[in-house]
């Protein structure tokens, strides 16, 4: 038997740890992947792989204790020697090598080019080789800025009072929702993979008053575009005594806010490796649905087709106007047609054709949907009925407006919409580790 | 058109602001649900249930501005009134009422009662009425402190240099796993729902070096027990560039470290509701699977049955054991049987037939299994054609291997039955919001 204490500081130095003050001069040691191999002949510039970056290593015939043709790109390896400075390596450091000890090695070459600035590779050939194209170093760092994404969200609403929540992911069928299910065998039920959290969140109102949870959603949509996924990570809030939908928004804008502060302090390095700047978000202009349309249709001489929706292409027109009228790169739509939103949606009371709600576009594309909800049983129960609706599988949402709920409302945002359009990406399996779309089940 | 330009600080205060100092003697304003109403005649006392606790309000027959027939349980209202000491109530502070707004109406009255301070109802029952039981009090400070454990593990993790990863719950069949599995049709084709991240997590080891997810497991396992989920939170992470299978039990150990003082400093409300004392996490004892398998039958006078396995019982009596022994409430079991351990497992050098792995055991109960996993490709691949299977499904997890892994291991805990034991419950059903077993798959 013996005692487990807790994390023991490593040998081993990580790059943030190579850039401490005092280190130029010493001998180090260092573990990562072999990213490259420039063979000079009797040098070699050996770049390392790790976690927060690169590392150059310099094998030297007269000085490095080891062979040069025992190492090869993809080992993974634990170096010694004297850490120096030098202009043009990454970070302005390398390692003058003395000893390479190999911790594994691969089976066979690399089938992409991984280790090039930019991975010039078609977006099917990068997912085919999921797990070795994030080895790139841009694109995995869009991932890390995707981390930043929803860390500021959770510790934002950790400090507005809000609880996390856990809710499940298979259900029962119920009178909501339809056609964009995934449907599965539970024990012998039939059974459903949860297309939002809503009624989840909503209930929990009920208990916690301000709820969040990030997980997983599951959407059936035959929809084969460059913005659409069959599974994502939805980014949901939910609060209770509101004074109206106008503070649902307003603790959006403050998450965007925090949490672009958040990526500027702790992933400048990923925000400088892809080359970023984070989108203004002191002012976001929010404005009426058909307001924006019309703006839109009169200033882009555009036909309003659908009233009572958005097409892609409004989307982007909207943002435009946003940009060239208000120099913004959000813009709140508020006020949508209550025949184009769930029945949980609060009508406005002077105009119950259109919603206390509201959609966030963000260069382009809509990364929110949110909203002020019924609150009252008796309320919710006639919406229901107006749509002809019944209440199977919904008793237990139901009840906890039956004994008592507050004014509330709240939103979802896409994760990897959101991603995708900080970094300017055009397809958003470009922003998903492993993405789910009709052709794509594997890796 | 408008700007939102964040959030605005409101006029009605939490229970945090009305225990400021210099608020006392001041008008506030407080909104909140009913929790419960005592009418003594000429007074009665409102309980607010607001999410940081209880505000007991005075109603006076002759100061208050509105008739208290008009107020019921579960109400939603804002109050003003003069704050003042009060030593009996609770946080020692009351709201002498002046006006009392109501914001929203219970259709039906409470079917639990949800006021008392222990919600001496059947689990079943709390289980039927979920939206309604959890807001009991200590109801909902149990998952209070179950947010703690995942934010302490998040935090924990960021700081170690881990990257938060999102990965698929939808995937196709693959060789491994199998009954245990929920299957579904995925436009057309058969799919099943992930039982683990493993192989993904493992494949962003090559990306990373360290990972982490918070996220939904399912498994469609036929245990009906008081221990079992069919769906639950998995806190798994994945490391790279371990010394051996020590380090994986070393950044676990320092999690708990790290989880429970933040459990003390920001959630001593909710630890002091529930009455529990954190356990002590600064030495955990770790002591081999077959080693403690004697102990145990030699102190406890029982006969081993299974020697590849521990069964319920056994892990009750190691971690009685290691209360007494070691005045330790956690202990890591080591080197489990191989044939009991998924193919991806590293095999003891020093005798194959147990592997270089752990389960983390809580007061009797197992909360976590990890272990170092097979790097090499070629080790890999041995191991899957000893156990005869095949690589169907697993190309892309493999490819990962046949193109260099460091030295690696992981784990997963369970964040429900660690809630659980936190908590002393007997009954992981206590500590999920919605619980998904053989009968419940709603609400």
């Amino acid at each position: 038997m013996e005692f487990v204490t807790g994390v023991k500081k490593k040998e081993t130095l990580e790059l943030s740890e190579l850039l401490e003050e005092g280190r130029i001069g010493t001998e180090v040691k260092v573990n990562g992947a072999i990213h490259t191999i420039r063979d000079m002949g009797t040098i070699a510039f050996i770049i390392l792989r790790k976690r927060e970056g690169l590392v150059q290593c310099v094998y030297e015939e007269d000085i490095s204790k080891f062979d040069l043709k025992d190492v090869k790109e993809a080992d993974t390896v634990e170096v010694t020697g004297v850490l120096v400075e030098s202009a043009k390596a990454p970070n302005g450091i390398e390692i003058r090598l003395g000893e390479l000890k190999i911790l594994s090695e691969p089976a066979e070459p690399m089938p992409l080019p991984i280790a090039k600035w930019k991975l010039n590779t078609s977006l099917e050939a990068k997912l085919n080789y999921r797990p070795i194209s994030l080895r790139n170093i841009r694109e995995r760092a869009k991932f890390r800025i995707q981390e930043g994404i929803v860390r500021g969200f959770r510790d934002f609403l950790y400090k507005e009072g809000f609880t996390e929540i856990h809710t499940p992911k298979i259900g029962a069928k119920s009178a909501e929702g339809g056609a964009n299910l995934f449907r599965l065998e539970y024990f012998h039920r039939p059974a459903i993979l949860q297309q939002s959290p809503q009624f989840y969140k909503q209930m929990m109102v009920g208990v916690f008053d301000r709820v969040f949870e990030t997980a997983p959603v599951f959407r059936a949509e035959k929809h084969n575009t460059k913005r659409h996924l069959n599974e994502y990570t939805s980014l949901d809030f939910e609060m209770g005594y509101i004074d109206g939908f106008e503070d649902i928004m307003a603790m959006e804008t403050g998450f965007l806010q925090y949490t672009m502060e958040l990526l500027k302090k702790e992933y400048a390095r990923e925000l400088q490796i892809l080359n970023i700047e984070v989108p203004k978000t002191d002012n976001i202009p929010a404005v009426r649905f058909d307001e924006i349309k019309r703006l839109v249709s009169e200033k882009y001489d555009r036909k309003i087709k659908n009233p009572f929706d958005l097409e892609p292409e409004e989307e982007t027109l909207i943002s435009r106007y946003a940009k060239e009228e208000w120099d913004a790169d959000f813009v709140f739509v508020t006020h949508y047609p209550s025949k184009k939103r769930p029945f949980y949606a609060m009508d406005d009371p002077e105009d119950p054709t259109y919603t206390l709600s509201f959609d966030l576009l963000f260069r382009g594309m809509e990364i929110t949907t949110g909203g002020q909800r019924i609150h009252d049983y008796h309320e919710l129960l006639a919406k229901m009925e107006k749509r002809g609706m019944t209440d199977e599988g919904m008793e237990q949402y139901l009840s906890a407006f039956k004994h008592g709920m507050p004014p509330h409302g709240g939103l979802g945002i896409g994760m990897e919409r959101l991603t995708m359009k900080m970094m300017n990406e055009d397809n958003v399996r470009e922003t998903i580790l492993f993405p789910r779309d009709l052709s794509r089940l594997e890796p």
